[in-house]
């Protein structure tokens, strides 16, 4: 979509609300859909003749680089580590997850086994990672989100006992049904529907909780069965309905929603081997030295010709001067680095809350495939303490797998100023445990929960906190966040030459896709400034 | 599971209804799953000197053969066709469709499409298929069988235009929710619950339908956006949510919960380069003479002691004696073959309607994926003629797939006795089309609703309608319509030597699981009667 289109569009949804702008996308005949893009479209000399640097080789440096290479600029990603990524990245055999205390684990799955400590998953309206995932060859296979042979377990439903997911989902839809045709048929609701629709409405809800005759809910096949369907004269036997009370204490509305919130629905998918496919697949079609790697920065002055970026190289100082800079690091590590940005921007960095994500991944020969029929999808437990089990997509029906066993935050926040005053930096649960052996023992725990006598089978743990982790120094910034509206609003701004970029400068926060569109947005306006 | 074991469980089902059966599956630590298999443990030598004629070389047959090779038996399989398979049958570049009418199509797709004009998905549940596979080498893929980014469509809707599934789905949750909560605000089902379940309830319907702080629905990021998410200030606009009055004049419930029926569910798989990889997977694993095929059976004379089967071979008549037969031959085919069984059998062949389902599938560029990001998936049209759209899984990404525009029935019963009366002989409004060429002419059409300005883009179409297809005449045995229970128990009877195998004989009719379960209960039984 041009930018005059899109401008346009966005104004009448200003001035008219949701109603107008619906209406104006139609009479332009646009498609709903996905986000657009800010990028431009430049000539191949439109660069010519400048140097950009970019800080970071994470996906909102990568795709700066690459774009900003096409249009014949001069580039050059200044990245801490020795790989690009950032948090697009996988930790297989041989990789060394290292925390900033000090503490190491170095890997060892067999079979190809894969943790994707970060983004581990890409929606399907993501279309501009899709398409860079096609221009760079790195193949995708489809993301398992959802498997209704998955399990659920609370305390207080089925003895503690896990039931699968097509339980608790269809057996609640059968009692909401029961419950609202139960109070059409006591006329509550005839103001709110015509007759017309009531009669409409109750076939609708005949349907949708699979009632019987009598509008009541009394289990259905949609559950499963204890007995499955068989040849012969064998009748199959229905799982008896859990109960509404339990249920409702059970409190299952994070695992019963999750798949589908907007980003989480079917199709997904996945690159097949690990998600740092996607950077190294940017890396390779760089030129060898676009990218210095082991090169963290000390130092950024900026200006309105010119940027200069102080760093170190294996261990020696240099300096890079550039007439632009694209600086894609994280805001918790800016706000370590020295600058001459202005005290407010300087103030944002500390002002948007990082989250404190984990993840725990274990080698594990796969009984939830043989034993439950479990073949990707998660796992929910009603719990504070770890509350998902994650099965592998990749690599079905092997004999091993990296199963995710916690993924959650360790703390409300991390960073300088936190909002909401010094409570919010309490850690949870998980987070309050004191070792990582604690760590997992719960992790264990839960797949034991989940999956019963089957705990002991994981193998090899891998605890990536992102708090811990160099250069990073927590995962995404919490943009929704109520308070750092106004924190965003700055750093959206640019400081002299130097112009932010990352997921965290965008709506889709923790996202690949938004790391992507935030460095269009970057190009957009450098592209704006040289023409102007 | 053992049979004993088995068969106590269905004993206490019986006496004690779903609970009582709850409670021992529980008692015995089983896994609540999947069909049990009735298959029994043979030793090796367990049929040597003992032949088997096996008529068809569908999933039924196969399965038969493999397994009682596998026992020592001799076995043969007769096969009309050229070919192994039966309805698990995949049409691609070269593949002739002949009806009994003498229309011939020849396929000419290219890039490796396919169409599976008979079962195309394998349930994660259908366990026992899923073993063949790992047994036999044969490779599956995820199908992705729900996609929230296709669509659906009704004239009454959105002025005819498509919607987005995620609108259909999420508004629709949105408003049930909305009025739930209003009827429980009211008090009106205070009797149904307590006062700690109804706080919960509204807690839950709060999310269920995303409702805001006065348990209204007024739109979610769940049901998508016109301006998506992106970097920088710009905000995302959400989809107007669809009128509740619309939405149910629509009656989306067939495509709405198309997804949630129990073999439906996610996760689900598919050979990859279709389905026929199966049946060709288990005649590759059988030596090469076992299959006699272009072999129509002409004449089954079947005794306490021997079956003896006549069929041409190459036109050249021929006959086989066995100590065994298992015909998994159509009831429907059977009821027209000379044979010695009793009255009471032969009647139950024209006893159990047979489908007359039909698939269309074409060749065409992937404008789903590129314009709309659907990636497999079906989309529905609320209309009595081509009601889905079903798009490929397989080889996602490249430039042209096979797509499927129509999948249904063209008369409610074909065979010979109908149940109801004639008038259940009636076509479909898409049955009653008066020439191919109409029908095709409808399942573009079908295309261009979903995907205004596309349908022209769909070329190279493939119909195969299975009431039409020799050695088939019609689909799966309607064995769920009412009236049709003896004629199954009585085809679950062997006659003399003979025992009868296909889906038909099974509670998964029309799935290759219900087909081998079948051929495991018949093996059973031969086994028994040597035993015995």
């Amino acid at each position: 979509m041009s930018l005059t289109r899109r401008a346009f569009i966005q104004r009448m949804a200003q001035i008219g609300g949701y109603s107008a702008a619906f209406a104006t996308m139609q009479a332009l005949g646009l498609l709903p859909g996905a986000e657009a893009s800010l990028l431009p479209q430049l000539p191949a000399d439109f660069g010519k003749g400048k140097k950009i640097v970019i800080l970071g080789a994470g996906i909102a440096g990568l795709v700066s680089a690459y774009e900003l290479r096409k249009a014949g600029f001069d580039c050059t990603i200044i990245e801490a580590r020795h790989r690009p990524g950032g948090r697009s990245w996988s930790v297989r055999n041989g990789t060394k997850v290292e925390f900033t205390d000090g503490t190491v684990q170095t890997c060892s799955w067999q079979n190809g086994g894969y943790l994707n400590p970060g983004p581990a998953r890409i929606p399907s309206i993501h279309t501009h990672l899709l398409n860079y995932c096609r221009d760079l060859g790195v193949p995708l296979e489809v993301e398992v989100n959802t498997s209704r042979s998955a399990l659920m377990q609370a305390d207080v439903l089925n003895d503690g006992k896990p039931v699968q997911q097509r339980q608790v989902v269809h057996d609640t839809r059968g009692y909401l049904a029961e419950l609202l045709s139960k109070a059409i048929n006591q006329h509550t609701l005839d103001t709110e529907l015509s007759k017309e629709d009531t009669t409409r409405l109750l076939d609708f809800l005949s349907s949708f909780g699979d009632l019987n005759d009598k509008s009541k809910y009394t289990g259905t096949t949609r559950a499963g069965f204890i007995v499955g369907p068989d040849a012969g004269l064998t009748k199959a036997v229905l799982h008896k309905p859990l109960g509404f009370h339990e249920l409702l204490l059970s409190d299952f509305s994070f695992g019963e929603f999750y798949e589908e919130q907007i980003d989480w629905q079917a199709t997904m998918f996945q690159p097949i081997g690990g998600m740092d496919r996607i950077p190294y697949g940017f890396a390779r079609a760089l030129p060898a030295d676009m990218i210095q790697y082991d090169s963290p920065v000390t130092e950024i002055t900026t200006g309105d010709s010119s940027v200069t970026v102080a760093y170190t190289q294996s261990g020696a100082p240099k300096t890079l001067t550039a007439d632009f800079c694209i600086c894609t690091m994280p805001i918790s590590v800016l706000s370590q680095t020295k600058n001459n940005f202005s005290p407010e921007t300087q103030k944002a960095f500390t002002s948007i809350p990082l989250t404190a994500l984990y993840k725990i991944g274990w080698e594990s020969p796969r009984f939830w495939e043989t034993e439950n029929n479990i073949y990707g999808g998660i796992s929910f437990l009603s719990s504070d303490m770890v509350n998902l089990v994650w099965y592998p997509t990749d690599k079905l029906f092997s004999p091993t797998g990296v199963v995710v066993a916690g993924f959650g935050t360790e703390r409300q926040d991390i960073g300088g100023t936190i909002l909401g005053g010094s409570a919010t930096l309490k850690p949870t649960p998980f987070g309050a445990l004191p070792t990582m052996q604690a760590k997992f023992d719960v992790s264990r725990a839960a797949v034991e929960k989940l999956h019963p006598g089957r705990g002991h089978l994981l193998a090899k743990p891998i605890y990536v906190s992102w708090a811990k982790i160099p250069y990073s120094i927590g995962c995404f910034a919490n943009i929704f966040l109520p308070g750092t509206e106004s924190a965003y609003a700055q750093l959206d701004k640019p400081q002299g030459r130097t112009y932010f970029a990352g997921d965290y400068l965008s709506y889709l926060v923790g996202w690949q896709e938004g790391a992507l569109l935030s460095a269009h947005h970057a190009i957009e306006r450098i592209a704006k400034q040289i023409r102007t």
